[in-house]
C-alpha cells in the first residue's frame, strides 16, 4: 500500500505547512514554529494512539514525520509569498489530507475491539484533533467548531468506509471511495458555505 | 453495582449538556457542541486512564457514553430554555457527578500500585480535568482554578473514601458516604460562597 | 545516581515554583495553584511517558513528587516577596532544571527503539511542555514559542549527549557536559537576547 505511505507523508507535509503558516501569523520564531507544525500534522494520529493505548505513538517509530515537518519549515520560509497565493489549492490539498487522516484513522481503530461509534470517533479525531492543537495553542477557540462542518465529512466519510469494508472486503476500493466522499462533503460544504447551526 | 453504573451515565449526561450549553453560548455549530458536551463529560476519566495507562480508555469500550452524549445534544437544543430555568438544579446534578466520578476515579486509581498521594489525585483528575479540558477548548481560564473550591472537595472525599474502604472494607457505604462529603462540601461552599483564597 | 534525583526533585520544586507564580498572579485559589504547579513541574515528563507508553506515568509512582510541588506551595505563598527579588536566581534554577529535564528524557528515550530523532523529541517535550501545558491553562500563547532559544537549547543538548553517550560509554560526563551545554546556550540566549527569529 505504497500509495497511502506517500499520501500520508503528503497529508503530514499540507498539515504541518498550515501549521507553520499559522505560526508565523503569530510571530513564532523557528523552533516555535517548528513544534507548531509538528503538532498541527500528527496531533490527531498521536491523541488517537493515546487513546488506544497504541504507544510509542506512530510517527516516533518513523523519522520521516519530523524530516517532513522540517520540509515544510524550509518551503514555509522560502516561498511564502508563493503558498499564500496558492491558499485556494492548499485547501485542496488539506482535503486530501482530512480524508486520508480519517479513513486511516478508522483502519487503526478497528485493530482493537471496539464499538463501531468509537471506531468512527477514531476516525474524526484523526482528522481534526492536530487542528485543534494548533488552536489552542495559539489560543484561539479552534475553528473547527464554528466554521465548517469538518468532522460531520469525517464521520460520513468513517462510516461509508466501514459500511463497504463490511459489505465488499475490499480495502482499496473502500479507502478510495469513502475518501472522495470526505472530500467531496468538505470541498462542497466550503463552495456553498454549508454550515450545522441550529439558531438560538 | 448497577446503581454505580446508573449513576456514571447520569453524570456524564449533566456534564455533557453542562459542555453543551457552554458551546452553544460560544456559537458552536452541532457537531462542534457534540465534541465539546463528550469531552466535557469524558475528559477526566479520559485523562485519568492515560495517566495510568488504562487503555484503550474506558468510554471507548462502552457506546453508551457516546449515544449519552447524543441524547444530551438533542436535549439541550430542543430544551434549552427549560434547562436554563432548571440551572440550580443543574449544579445540584453536576455536584451528583462530581462526587461519583471522584470515587470512580480513586476505585480505577486502586487497581495500580501506586502511592496513596498519587491514587486520590486520580480522583481529583476524574472529576475537575473535564470540566478543565472544556475551558480551554472555549478559550476561557479554567473557572475551578478561581471560583470554586470544587478539588478541594474532591480531595477530601477521597481521603474519606481510602479511610473507610481501609477500615470497614465496606466498599458500597464508603462510596455513599465519601460521594455525599464531596456534595455537601462542594454544595455549602458554593452556597455560602466559600473560598481558599490568601491575599495577595 | 543519587544527584540525578536530587537534581530532579530540585527542578521540580523550581518549576512548580514558577507554575505557582503564575498562577497566583492570574488570581488562582491555593488549589488551583497547586494544581498550575504539579502541571508545570511535572507535564513535560508526563507528555513523554504518555507518547512513549511508560504508563502509569513516572511521578505517579513517586509521593515525593507531589511533596514537593506542596513544599513550592509552602514557599510561594510564604516568602513571595523574597522569590520576586530572586527573580534572576530563579533563572538560572530553571535553567538547571531545563538542562537535566532534557537529558532524562533522552534517557527515558533510550529505552525504546527509536529512530535519534524521536529520541532528541523526547529530550525536548521533557524540558518544554511543562511551561507549555502551564501557558495553556492560564490561557496565554505559550511564551516559548516567541521569546527564546529554549527548545533550540534543548535540541542541541540533547545531541551532544547522544553523540558523546555513543562514542565515550561514560554515561555521568556525557550527562554533565550536556546539560552544561543547554544551560549554557540558554544563558547567554538571556543575556544576549538571541532569538531565532527570520523576519516577515
Amino acid at each position: 500500500m505504497d500509495w497511502v505511505y506517500a499520501l500520508d507523508i503528503f497529508g503530514t507535509l499540507v498539515f504541518a505547512i498550515s501549521g507553520i503558516l499559522t505560526a508565523i501569523d503569530n510571530d513564532f520564531d523557528l523552533v516555535g514554529s517548528a513544534i507548531i507544525g509538528l503538532v498541527t500534522a500528527v496531533g490527531g494520529g498521536t491523541l488517537r494512539d493515546i487513546l488506544l493505548g497504541a504507544t510509542p505513538v506512530g510517527w516516533l517509530h518513523d523519522s520521516n514525520y519530523i524530516f517532513t515537518v522540517i520540509l515544510a519549515l524550509i518551503l514555509s520560509y522560502t516561498l511564502k509569498n508563493s503558498i499564500l497565493k496558492l491558499r485556494k489549492s492548499m485547501f485542496l490539498f488539506d482535503t486530501i489530507g482530512i480524508g486520508l487522516f480519517t479513513i486511516l484513522g478508522v483502519k487503526k481503530g478497528l485493530l482493537y475491539d471496539l464499538p463501531t461509534s468509537s471506531i468512527i470517533m477514531m476516525g474524526v479525531v484523526s482528522a481534526v484533533f492536530g487542528g485543534v492543537i494548533r488552536d489552542v495553542l495559539t489560543n484561539v477557540v479552534p475553528l473547527i467548531f464554528r466554521k465548517e462542518i469538518y468532522a460531520t465529512a469525517c464521520i460520513i466519510g468513517a462510516s461509508v468506509f466501514l459500511l463497504l469494508n463490511h459489505y465488499t472486503h475490499h480495502d482499496t476500493w473502500s479507502m478510495i471511495v469513502s475518501m472522495l466522499v470526505v472530500m467531496i462533503i468538505r470541498y462542497l460544504a466550503v463552495i456553498r458555505n454549508w454550515s450545522l447551526y441550529i439558531s438560538k
